[in-house]
Order: structure tokens, then C-alpha cells, then sequence
């Protein structure tokens, strides 16, 4: 997440203030909720604040850092396909980033990340126990944020979301070291720790519209499917070479261990020695200095890296036909692009 | 928590399967609030399942693990003394139980503890990875009970609590190795990360059984005096050598660098010269082999365990007090015991 990607000779940068040919994907949706972006803004900073100091502070520093915004953009943006012209949106934005900003938290604690979007992370600044803590913290702000809006549909929700969220994580801990994960299990995390959010902040924008539950339920196929599409370029690209090109930090994946696609295509494609390789370095964690380049060679070979995008525009065509019951209009536009964008920000 | 005391010449045991003297204080609660508890443990056993296998296990553990279900006995308990007949305490009060032990979980990563109630806590089994991830679990599991509870009010009281408790956490984690922390800041800590959550037990309580808002707060002051007392007991069991003679492992603050109120009043009652000793060995982590003993030493020559427990005796008698709106009876005079029973548990 948050990489520089180079795209022919320019420098794309896929953060707020991007410019650029792919980053005008997502400047179409930034040019429909630029106020109501700020709104949330607003909410995040209001709502992040403690009397006790460490809170705001690392909390600060994680939501400061930056990060695309995406999630609650899709909360935003949908709405406003939906024709919905009140206030709820932007709280519920503001929530769904929260609950996104905890799982980060902790992420980079079971990780043990140092860096974050290019930024030191929490627990590399702080250490582990606050990052634990002020995740509990901002968990709980996300939970009275849903709860002030009063909609026990919205609750309901979330708090599934939440759950299924913590799922996906402890999938992907039992998975992570397992060569022989199946492209299914690994689906199943990534659409658990990631899609099912994105798919929640898409159906939030058509649920305060109050729109029938045929065009919310297309909403979240929408989310789902972007989300889905979203973590396959992810993990494929802490593979790429073009990213390593950029002076980017990629095979962070591969020294965690942490089984993505483009490994599992490349171990289920290898000969038998190849996988031996696969098993040494990915579930017995025993790496050499040139394993990397190494494991990139293998992914080359076997063309997993394309086939790991492939199989992102195969979400991202079906996330693109979910919107296909909502009217044309720079909404639906901005939604498509934001597909296009989380394809094509690589390679 | 779970400790065993001798008074006299018996070996009591607080768990749920305790006899004898002191404990028949707990026996009482048990007696009335027996077949709820039985409902909400089947509610907890059935709530921590997942299809992932890993997070039952480790939920199971830390769950089965015991623990005196003191605040879910809370919920059971006040409902009941309010006349509800109905079945939503038992839900709650599963959610409460839940909350605790998301918080259990996350408290041993942070403190990075072996050994909870005398058994492996679930990071030394398992790491600290999957307990802070099923610690969020559990944690999105108490919120979907809560939603499935339907009521907004219960939803406000249970994520303000979280936040509270979170905040508690962090405030305990900054207070922590600073031996001028004030009483008053200690006092602020402990409110926060323990009693705070006995007073939503016991507001819940009134809550379900639709009592007028001036019992519900008396319910909620009860079990906030009783939470400071119970805390206030079991930070000074930590330096209490009849616990030692028990064999019961005792100086885990001491080592922790964690400033509970022993420390703090033999603090500020020392020497400059003692003063120096409490900098180097809690502040500066600096312990030597007998650094424990000479510990116990300036606290007992201080009085100050005598006096923590003064202190605790004083929130108890406010915990009885506030029950002095509702009429006697067998429920009223059982949760007066659980305030016994909570300070008299040692010493």
C-alpha cells in the first residue's frame, strides 16, 4: 500500500495529492468528495483526541501518515451515487477508517513492521504495547461512532465486519509458512482481512440512502470484488521488479513468510526442487542472502506475477458489472476508475 | 486474581468450585445467579466458535481458564435484585465477560506475562500474534452481542466502557516506572481499566429491568466503588507476603516497573536514600536478587499495604452505601458479600 509506481517514465504517486494519467482515476472521485473528505477529516481528528496524550499522539501519527483514504472515499462516494444529500455518511467515513486504522495497528504488531507507507511504524516509534492499545482505542471510537448514528442495521454491520476482519487476520497467521496453502484458502483471508471492509464501506453509502437492499447487496458485491482485486495487486506487487526498480522496499512478504499468490502459483507450477526451495526459505524461514532474487526468478518462470494481475482484473471486471443496476453519471465513473486505479497502479 | 488464601489454617480458593468461610461471601451469588451463569457460559462457549480453528482454541483457553466470572455475576445478580424475569442479561452479561477477556489477552502481550490465574497465559502458548488478533475477535464478538441486543443504550454504555478501558490501559502504560505518579493518577488508572467495566456490569443490570435512572446510576456507583476495591486488593497482593507463604508468585508489578499504590505511598512516606532505591529499581529496571525483599521491607515499614487496603475497605463501604436505595433481600445482601468477599480475600 502507498507505493510510488512508475508507469512509463512518470512518477505516479497514488496518495491524495496525486497527479498523472492513472492517478486521474482516482482525482475524478478526490474532485466528487473533496468537502466531504475534509468533513471526515475533521471527525477523524476530533475523534482521535484523549485526555490521555499518548493516545493522540500515536494515533496522530498513524492517521497523519497519510494513506489513500479509500475506504471512506468509497463510503463518500457511493452515497452520493445513491442521491443521498444528508450528514450520516460522513461519520460512518470516519468510522470505517478508524476500524481500518486499528487493524493497522495491530497488523504491524503481529508483523512486527517497521515501516508503514513509507513511514516508521507505531510500534517501531512507540513499541508494541501502545500500538496494541491505542488499536483497542480507536476500535472502541470506531464502535461509539456507529453507535451515535443510531441505526442498529449499521451496527450490525459493522460489528460482523469486525468480526470477520479478526478472522482473516488469524487465517492468515495459520496459512502464513504453509507453502501448500490452496488459492482458495488464501482468497478466503484476503477477502476477510480486506474485502469484507471495503465491501461494508460501500454498503454504508447505500444504506443512509436508504436505498433497497438489491442496490445496497450490489454496493458490497462492488466493495468485495474491489477489495479482493486491491490485495491481489497488493501482494503482487511486494514481487515486482518494476517497484525494486523504483528504490521501493519489496519481499517484505517473502522474509515474513506470509504465503500470497504469486508464491502459491509458482510452488504449485515448480518441480519438486523448486519447491524444496519454497520450503526451506518460505516455511522454515531459512533465507540466504540471494533467496530473494531467487524467488523472483521462480515467479518469473512461472508467470505467476501476470497471472496474480490477471486474476485481479478478473475481480476488478466483476466489481465493475456490480454497478451495472446504478444509473450513468460522474459517480458510477469515479467508482469504475477507482477499480482501474487499484489495477493498474503497477506493472 | 484467582489467588488462593489461607485464613487461619484454611486454604480457600476463589474460583467458582470454592467452599469454606471466606468464600461463602461468592457462594451466596452463586447460589441465586447458578442457572444464568450456566446460560452464559453455554452463550460464551457458543459465541467463541469459528470456523477458524485457531481462535476457538485460544478463546477456549483463555476462557476456560477459569476466572471467578465476577463481572458477568454482576450483571446476573442486579438484574435479578431489580425483578427482571427476562433472558437479555444473559447475553450482556456474556459481552461483559467477553470484553474482560479481549482486554485479559491484550494486557498479557503488553505485559508480556507467562502466567494468568496459575495457568501459561495465552501469548507464552501461542505468541503474541494470534492474542492480540483473537484479543479483537473476542472483542467483535462482545459488539455483535450487543447489536443483537437491539438496545441503544446498552450499545452507548458498552462502547464508551471499551474506550474507558482502552484509555485506562494506555494511562497505566504511561504511568508506569514513574514513582512520582500521584494517588490520585493511580486512582485514575485503575477507575478506568477495571472499574469502569464493573460499573456498565451492574448498570446493565438495571438497565434490562427498565429501573428508573437514578437506580441504574446507584448500581453503576456500586460497581465502580467495588471495581477500585477489587483493584486496589489485588495491586496490593502482588507485595503481600502471606501470599508468598502460600507459595502464590508475588512481585510481578515489582519487576513489571508497574506503580501501584504500595509503592507509591512508600514513595512518597520514604528517605530521600529509600526514595533513590524505588527510582533505581522501578524507574531505571535495575533489580538485584534481594531488591524485592528490602521492596517488601520499605513497604512494611511504611505501612502501606496495610494502607491500601484501608483504602479499599473505604470504596467498599461506598459500594454498600450505594446499594441503600434498593429494599433487602436475599440478592442485595449477596452483592454486599462480593464486597467482602473482595477485600477480605487476603491479609
Amino acid at each position: 500500500m502507498g507505493k510510488v509506481v512508475i508507469l512509463g517514465d512518470k512518477a505516479i504517486n497514488d496518495g491524495v495529492s496525486a497527479h498523472e494519467e492513472q492517478v486521474s482515476n482516482l482525482d475524478a472521485l478526490h474532485g466528487l468528495v473533496n468537502e466531504d473528505l475534509k468533513a471526515v477529516n475533521r471527525v477523524i481528528l476530533e475523534r482521535m483526541e484523549s485526555p490521555v496524550a499518548l493516545i493522540s499522539q500515536l494515533a496522530g501519527h498513524i492517521i497523519a501518515s497519510g494513506g489513500k483514504r479509500l475506504r471512506p472515499m468509497l463510503t463518500l462516494s457511493t452515497a452520493k451515487m445513491c442521491g443521498y444529500t444528508g450528514r450520516r455518511h460522513i461519520d460512518l467515513a470516519a468510522c470505517v477508517e478508524f476500524i481500518h486504522t486499528a487493524t493497522l495497528l495491530h497488523d504491524d504488531v503481529v508483523d512486527e513492521s517497521d515501516l508503514r507507507r513509507g513511514n516508521a511504524t507505531a510500534n517501531a516509534v512507540w513499541g508494541n504495547k501502545p500500538s496494541v492499545l491505542v488499536g483497542d482505542f480507536l476500535f472502541s471510537r470506531a464502535f461509539q461512532l456507529s453507535v451515535a448514528d443510531g441505526s442498529l442495521q449499521v451496527l450490525d454491520i459493522l460489528a460482523n465486519t469486525s468480526a470477520t476482519l479478526a478472522e482473516g487476520e488469524v487465517m492468515q497467521l495459520v496459512t502464513s509458512n504453509d507453502t501448500e496453502t490452496s488459492e482458495d484458502a488464501y482468497l478466503e483471508v484476503i477477502t476477510a482481512k480486506t474485502a469484507a471492509l471495503f465491501a461494508s464501506a460501500c454498503r454504508l453509502g447505500g444504506l443512509v440512502a436508504e436505498r433497497p437492499s438489491q442496490e445496497q447487496d450490489a454496493l458490497a458485491s462492488f466493495g468485495l470484488n474491489l477489495g479482493i482485486a486491491y490485495q491481489l495487486v497488493d501482494d503482487a506487487l511486494d514481487y515486482s521488479a518494476a517497484e525494486k526498480d523504483l528504490g521501493k522496499s519489496i519481499g517484505d512478504d517473502f522474509r515474513d513468510g506470509k504465503i500470497t499468490l504469486p508464491v502459491l502459483l509458482a510452488f504449485r507450477r515448480g518441480s519438486l526442487q523448486e519447491r524444496e526451495f519454497w520450503k526451506r526459505t518460505m516455511e522454515n524461514g531459512e533465507q540466504n542472502e540471494n533467496d530473494f532474487s531467487l524467488a523472483l526468478n521462480l515467479i518469473t518462470k512461472h508467470n505467476s506475477l501476470d497471472d496474480s494481475f490477471d486474476r485481479a482484473r478478473h475481480y476488478g471486471s466483476v466489481a465493475k458489472d456490480a454497478l451495472g443496476l446504478f444509473k450513468d453519471g460522474p459517480e458510477k465513473h469515479a467508482l469504475q476508475d477507482v477499480v482501474n486505479f487499484c489495477i493498474n497502479r503497477a506493472h
